[in-house]
């Protein structure tokens, strides 16, 4: 399962809106015989890939895969199909598919004899490469991630907003690593006016990745003819302040995996709408006691309305450090006790 | 060395001026048979109070200490004189003793035909508790701790004010556990009016622990009669708002560990003059979007002045996420590569 989650990691951000499943397929001898992600839209799943690799090996074999097969005729015929027509006598998938249209795929194997195992991995799966996938499923919409690059005193750029470089470089190739998996990077008309950011994933020698986001701009102003945005693949410019109209409109274009990279103004929209799912933190160890900050305004005045998060990791970067959270599940406790002062 | 470290841990903001050392006495057959630790000013030190404990057990034995034993006549005869009293064969330290007029004790040793081996957990012991004695015996004066807690967007309370609780119970007990270690505490006229903060060192059940830091208040403005502040042990209220004239004060005194806990204002001027030498950063998994700053102006204009840290630790307290950095050893060495953007 580690290798199917592998597989899957690597096409994450090149199949939306299908999942980016990963399967590898073991004979009846437990040697590795196939190994496959999911195509980009109108290609193969996983499956597939895996069983064309394994060919007759597959037979009485294992197939291990992140996702429950398919039982659904779409651009591809059902994976639980060609699982069944391949031989292949266990089935081992990490999640179950939340997707009623293309569920039912262990009933199907069971009936035809096949042994499935669910759950092998799951939390890894649900939290890595599935994770902006499963929420589309749950809720309909894409999934947002606000990454955001400060220092310890939360601030974005110095007093005079001058930024480069506030984190290393490590962190940085993460970011362009983060970018070429998602299918879409946001920034607002602020950002793009003070930063002239080309919003695009590259490599650390500054050559583009083959998978480029679609590039969305947020706000009524202008993008300025001769800004970087303005070179290479098509701008979405969205000329409205409101984050739910945002959400539609991707929604609508199919997207599953977003990114809100600025700035705090368009971030605190986002926060204040509860439109954000996961919050990256490139903490830069320095401070500034002047300039932009990391959050503006969403929507809290007192402390009792702050927005809660649960951290789900907390890792050093190069220099840097890296906090990953989501906004918090439970109901927001208040610690009990006598103040700290 | 790790039992003498514990020690000196637990003595620790209680021997002031002098340095809170540990030492674990072994028979000549290995067993431990005293232990002991600075007594505060004016009682032995650490090795006469372990000697103590061993007796006759001493002789032929090893003495383990977190520093290396003085030479020196002041309130207490040299601690050379009772180690080679007691026939010890072999003695470890840490860390060579800087301060030039209690340091000679290794040759007195040597020439005594006493074994000696300096730099057992040297780092571990520089970094703990004798950071603050050391750093005073280099620089002339007190190690200066800023405190801060605030959330993932460097605020320190709500729009309205509001600041309880930001960080939970776990990371407020840890405030409290260092504070007791420390010879002051210091805040600015700000906080004292916005918090009304005690500042006292408290168990989690609210009553004070036994050793209670010096409480220091900062700016021109009175502190107003009624405030938690006014009751209890006295307060030294310095109407400044010069950072160097407060630690000219503080050296006065001969404070060896200082608490800076706020707020922004007085934080930033402190990070302005250089006299922050560590940064403890309690980190709430949450937002606010709103309200005041972490770090007040500190000097910095644009990205190339600003102050880069280098970090010792990251620890999860609780759902809190603690950074514990000291000013960079290095020059400022920008990264390098284009822009993230
Ligand atoms: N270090 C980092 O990670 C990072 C990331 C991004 C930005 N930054 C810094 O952030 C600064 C820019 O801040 P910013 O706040 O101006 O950037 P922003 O959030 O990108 O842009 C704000 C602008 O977006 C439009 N907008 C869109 N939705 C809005 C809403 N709901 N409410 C209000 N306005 C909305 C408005 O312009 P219209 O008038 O055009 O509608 C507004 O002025 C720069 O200094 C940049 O360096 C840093
Ligand atoms: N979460 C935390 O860890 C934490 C900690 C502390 C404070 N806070 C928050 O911080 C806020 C208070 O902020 P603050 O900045 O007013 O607090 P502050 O830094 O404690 O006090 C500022 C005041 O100190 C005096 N002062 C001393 N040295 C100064 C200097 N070099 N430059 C200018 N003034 C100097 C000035 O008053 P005079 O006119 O009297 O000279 C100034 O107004 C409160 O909301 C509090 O809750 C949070």
């Amino acid at each position: 399962m580690r290798r199917a989650l592998a597989v899957s990691a690597a096409a994450h951000g090149r199949t939306s809106p299908n999942p980016a499943v990963g399967c590898v397929i073991l004979d009846a001898g437990g040697r590795v015989v196939g190994v496959g992600a999911t195509a980009p839209p109108g290609g193969p799943h996983a499956e597939r890939v895996a069983l064309a690799e394994a060919g007759e090996r597959a037979h009485g074999g294992t197939a291990v895969v992140t996702l429950e097969p398919c039982d659904h005729h779409g651009r591809t015929a059902p994976c639980v199909d060609a699982l069944i027509g391949a031989g292949i006598a266990v089935v081992h998938a990490a999640l179950a598919d939340p997707n009623p249209v293309a569920a039912g795929g262990r009933e199907r194997l069971r009936a035809a004899g096949v042994a499935t195992r669910l759950g092998v991995l799951a939390d890894e799966v649900a939290r890595g490469p599935l994770r902006g996938w499963l929420h589309r499923q749950r809720t309909g919409r894409p999934h947002v991630t606000w990454k955001v690059a400060g220092t310890l005193d939360g601030r974005v750029a110095a007093a005079d907003g001058t930024s480069r470089w506030i984190t290393g470089p490590e962190a940085r190739a993460e970011v362009h690593d983060l970018r070429r998996r998602m299918d879409a990077i946001i920034a607002g008309t602020g950002t793009v006016l003070a930063d002239d950011p080309a919003l695009t994933a590259r490599r650390p020698d500054g050559s583009l990745h083959e998978h480029q986001p679609l590039r969305v701009v947020v706000g009524h102003r202008d993008v300025p003819p001769g800004s970087r945005l303005t070179g290479g693949d098509a701008v979405l410019h969205l000329r409205t302040r409101d984050p739910g109209e945002v959400m539609d409109v991707l929604t609508g274009r199919d997207l599953v995996d977003v990114l809100l990279e600025g700035g705090p103004t368009l971030a605190g929209a986002f926060v204040a709408a509860g439109l954000v799912d996961r919050v990256l933190l490139h903490l830069a160890p320095a401070l500034l006691g002047a300039g932009p900050h990391a959050l503006g305004a969403a929507g809290v005045g007192t402390i009792a309305d702050i927005v809660r998060l649960d951290v789900d990791e907390v890792r050093r970067v190069g220099a840097d450090v890296v906090i990953d959270a989501r906004p918090a599940a439970g109901q927001d406790v208040p610690g009990v006790g006598g103040s700290v002062w």
